[in-house]
């Protein structure tokens, strides 16, 4: 059944957006009565039928609606990458596995210091449509690594993950999906030593994905599987 | 340093192929005397010094050769999807992280019978390069899904992925990196009914990725990483 996302479901009835209805009517050409799904990236699920074919503004009456439970945090803190495509990458399939927060940083070594928030928004709701994820994550502002670091964060496990020497534990000796967790992916050039300290002082553990030096935006998919299907 | 990839290393010298010799003399403007990497996907790591620096053909001495332990066999059967891109990306992450062997499949749901091999192996060689991974993954031919489960599999566990309802595992309870492993990977439309059954006479353990609905191409990459390092 198609899934279509709208931003409030407080109604007996929705609109879909003029997309949407577009896509509905035109495209997929449903028609009075069909039955869709209706999501609000909000853990609502909403059973609805179709009572005005609008090509631009199709109303659709909700029958049935459920609330889910908001899932653990599992958060992805990373330095976008130069190429957009490998940033598109990480946010559509980061949402897939769930990724409940995004947090864009700039580092030392980071080749892009711009993160459109807009286009990345559209991603995620794509990625939850059409995995059925009920939840859409949130986009933190691109901020620097140090103002990232000195916020106050609310995860219970707090990793990071970078190429360097030094001590470091395997990921899934150091992952739990029954508490929420955040990990830091480093840029292309990898941070700094400083850097890295001063991530220690701020209670991150480091933790290594194997021998092999995986790009910036297989390292973001490859440790959230694990941390959380791992 | 830069890493470059030969097909042969027997002799004392090495000489780089037409494009890697412009790229070295070229693009990174390398000198004689200068050190670089060479690898030829079989395990060896060369340490070499160029000794002509041709731009069609560098000649490197080698100084110092390795040979590696060949790795334990990971191996991924997927069904290519519609969209090039995205098996690209599968192929380049998924041999990063360490496939050993791929197995391009063909369901009764894939849209997509041909695969290029050659394009494949060009982004094998590429992604080993820039992870460090001293091993090409063999590509294998395209065949059809009852055609692969046929083959005689040297794999100890063997499992598969599908959305299917029926019984399945978590991956993480399935999945043993110190023993060869290998995952099928279902196509857009899903296996059939009878090819979920097929496989299993066939030994294979059906296995789940969680609740949402994963693209076969993160459904790949999710799993690959929780057998290499989950």
């Amino acid at each position: 059944m198609a899934t279509f996302f709208v931003s409030s479901t407080n109604n007996d009835f929705v609109i879909l957006e003029e997309n949407d209805s577009k896509h509905a009517i035109k495209v997929l050409r449903l028609k009075n009565d069909d039955l869709v799904d209706i999501i609000d990236g909000c853990g609502t699920l909403i059973n609805g039928a179709i009572v005005d074919a609008h090509p631009k503004k199709a109303k659709v009456k909700i029958l049935k609606k459920e609330k889910n439970k908001k899932p653990i945090l599992l958060g992805l803190a990373f330095c976008p990458t130069k190429n957009n495509d490998r940033n598109d990458w990480v946010i559509e399939k980061a949402t897939e596995i769930g990724v409940t927060d995004f947090h864009p940083i700039y580092s030392q070594n980071s080749e892009r210091r711009k993160f459109n928030e807009d286009r990345m928004r559209k991603i995620t709701i794509s990625a939850i449509k059409q995995s059925g994820n009920l939840w859409l994550p949130k986009i933190h502002p691109l901020i620097s690594f140090n103002s990232f670091l000195e916020q106050q964060h609310i995860y219970n496990h707090k990793l990071m993950a970078h190429c360097k020497n030094g001590t470091k534990s395997e990921l899934k000796k150091m992952t739990n999906n029954n508490v929420s967790q955040i990990i830091i992916i480093g840029p292309e050039g990898d941070f700094t030593s400083e850097e890295i300290e001063n991530a220690e002082k701020y209670g991150f553990k480091m933790i290594s994905l194997g021998i092999n030096r995986l790009r910036t935006e297989t390292a973001c998919i490859s440790a959230i599987s694990i941390m959380k299907l791992g």
